[in-house]
């Protein structure tokens, strides 16, 4: 079976269109403070509840993803290309507007820290790490849920601006990037998801979702592969 | 027949339903400076397109709106009831998300006066008025479109914060404030428009977004009374 | 005051773009049997709450509404705009889908005749009217809620039609008609309100529906004029 | 790390809250013939790119899901769980309300076989399967994506509904089941994938599938498990 699936697998990739500047963005999930760093209540309750289980993860991100994103969104802004930062906080004070979902960790993170795990929208620890720091010609979106399109009209405003491909990036790979990734493709964007810009807490867990995702649903690109499809457009 | 429709409304209007402070939620619809003040380009364009077009509305809310807005905001601070500041601006600093309608006006005033007329978030124009400056305790929501649901998922989080009634005010009251009525009311929430902490381009407009809209969508209601209905719950 | 809303009114209608044949749909907004007739529980009800309060409206439809949107229907049959029909109706047997407002509504109806106002979609009340009957090319989209979008994704289903303007059309004026064209507009389509093709329940409140959204959010034009329009674009 | 992440694994699926038979809904995705059965172009189409992709699926479908979700709705029908049947296909007769990803992968199989991959909604291919056959008093709703929620106003329904927990079962697992799952979860629902009642391409991408979601998104439990979860709550 898994011979199929991979022959399959490189038929749809196959089926990928031009990346056009002018139509393209990036949108870069959740690298904040408190999702990629040890000293918050996110990690402190994980790490709490399963010792190490992201010690994986913070390296990968640390090693990995922010230099080649740090890459990525230097190329965008010399082209053009708009950049989108997500951050994922609360809108009210209190969390009182996240999800059940949201709202019940935030409850273990309490029980075990005495403090919730997704902090709202002021609080410091939401900000985009130092490293990838949002400049004013990006474009911030806050929203409180696992998908960047569930909690904001992000599609309206794509739709808006003419973008036809969205290239996703940022953490987690199989929760807030796979679910942007797959409501970007349902509303009708081509969608990349750029593989060494994001992480996973296992590497199985990375390559599982890429697979899956790419078997019928988006393209799965190293972030120089991004740039070189967009720079053959330019030129 | 402007009897029974008059008999009507007062059927309507009665079928009111309490309006309980911890389910309950106040919306100011865009009291920003560059809405409400003829110091922007929004009311010099106006202005110059049909001269004194925007004279009664910008009284009104000096004089009417801004006052009880304050002593309603005062009160649902004091009692703990949540409000939700809404702010028309664009996200992209270019103000490419906005829609067709948003960037025709936008060309319209570039056209006259060599600006837009609906600025990016970050300038100061799109600021709330200082009378009525949120606090931090305050939610304070971007949105790109008339209708305050259009552009965010405000419905998801007043339902996560088990919202029932949704009290709206702000300007104008025919365009996002009716827009925002109308949506609240379709996601199920209690709907009740706060007559004197709204206004609209000349009376008669005004009156007659109202006299529609209680005849069968939601509830019209002056800031006492709402202030009234609401003591009564607590007590 | 009055002066300068009527200047204003005809500043913004001078606005309109092409309204190009391929890039255009029609909205028939609930032109269902229980909406427009006396036989139903919907205006049975209404007419017991207050009578006579639907006489003028249920004579309008069939004398101006219906004739005019046959032709209308017609025309965009011939030159192949697609006609978009929306059916206001539960989706659930027992009609728990539909919104608090919706409930109501039907609760005051069952007490006053023993049955909902909001049929099924499965009974027979909720076909649309024998005079516009949809054919097999067209498309009916069914939504529980008073403004289409509101209960639908009609919104990301005309962007991938490619689609730009829309006519608005049906009933009520000022309820599902005004709050589908007020969506359509927030969603970045240029929206024309059929003047001659939807009607409200007296003639005062129709007309000031379309002075209040002729200001600012979209255009008013009769379907002669819109048939006129389209003409333009085709020869 | 494997062993970590089974360690949390475990951990977050006894989080589990109680399963209310009064606000549960069963959502049945896309058991639609065209999408579960050879005869159809989306079977013929993929088998003619990968020979041989569907087998595994197409059996599996046959010999665990079709029997497993016939006792399952049996159970909901019998203690009054509102039944939701999902069907993927296009609103327009000539498929342009689709998403580009729709388009394509209908236009690949136009041109290997000469016909679309996702039918019209009137088309027989598109109805449910003979033996999940769907009752008058279930809920058929049609959505042009993957995900259920994406293309539909669900999530406003079930809010109205009073549901807490969807239940998600159907085709395919990695595919519209999880993008429905995701959504669900987002929306704020206790969200339970029912293992056995769904498939995959391939067993090894169903297992992974329901380890991402069950680490941190929601509950993965075989069709006895809910039923004994739901019966406890009965008695």
């Amino acid at each position: 079976m898994e011979e199929k699936i991979e022959a399959h697998y490189k038929f749809f990739q196959r089926q990928i269109r031009d990346i056009l500047p002018k139509k393209t963005t990036l949108i870069v999930v959740d690298m904040q403070k408190y999702q990629v760093q040890k000293d918050y209540i996110a990690y402190k309750a994980m790490d709490t509840v399963t010792p190490g289980i992201l010690d994986y993860f913070v390296s990968e991100v640390e090693q990995k993803v922010t230099p080649n994103l740090r890459k990525l969104i230097n190329f965008c802004h010399e082209v053009g290309i708009p950049v989108i930062y997500t951050k994922f906080s609360s809108f009210m004070p209190d969390g009182s507007d996240l999800s059940k979902g949201g709202k019940n960790l935030n409850k273990i993170a309490k029980n075990l820290l005495g403090d919730v795990a997704f902090p709202h929208i002021s609080h410091p620890s939401s900000d985009i790490i130092d490293e990838l720091k949002p400049e004013d010609r990006d474009f911030v979106i806050q929203k409180n849920t696992s998908g960047t399109f569930m909690s904001t009209r992000l599609d309206s405003f794509l739709k808006n601006m003419d973008i036809e491909t969205v290239l996703v990036s940022g953490v987690v790979t199989n929760f807030c990037v796979e679910s942007t990734a797959r409501e970007a493709g349902d509303y009708g964007f081509q969608v990349v998801i750029v593989e060494d810009c994001c992480a996973a807490w296992s590497p199985e867990i990375h390559q599982a979702t890429l697979k899956s995702f790419g078997l019928l649903r988006g393209f799965i690109l190293t972030h120089e592969k991004v740039i070189k499809k967009l720079l053959k457009q330019i030129k």
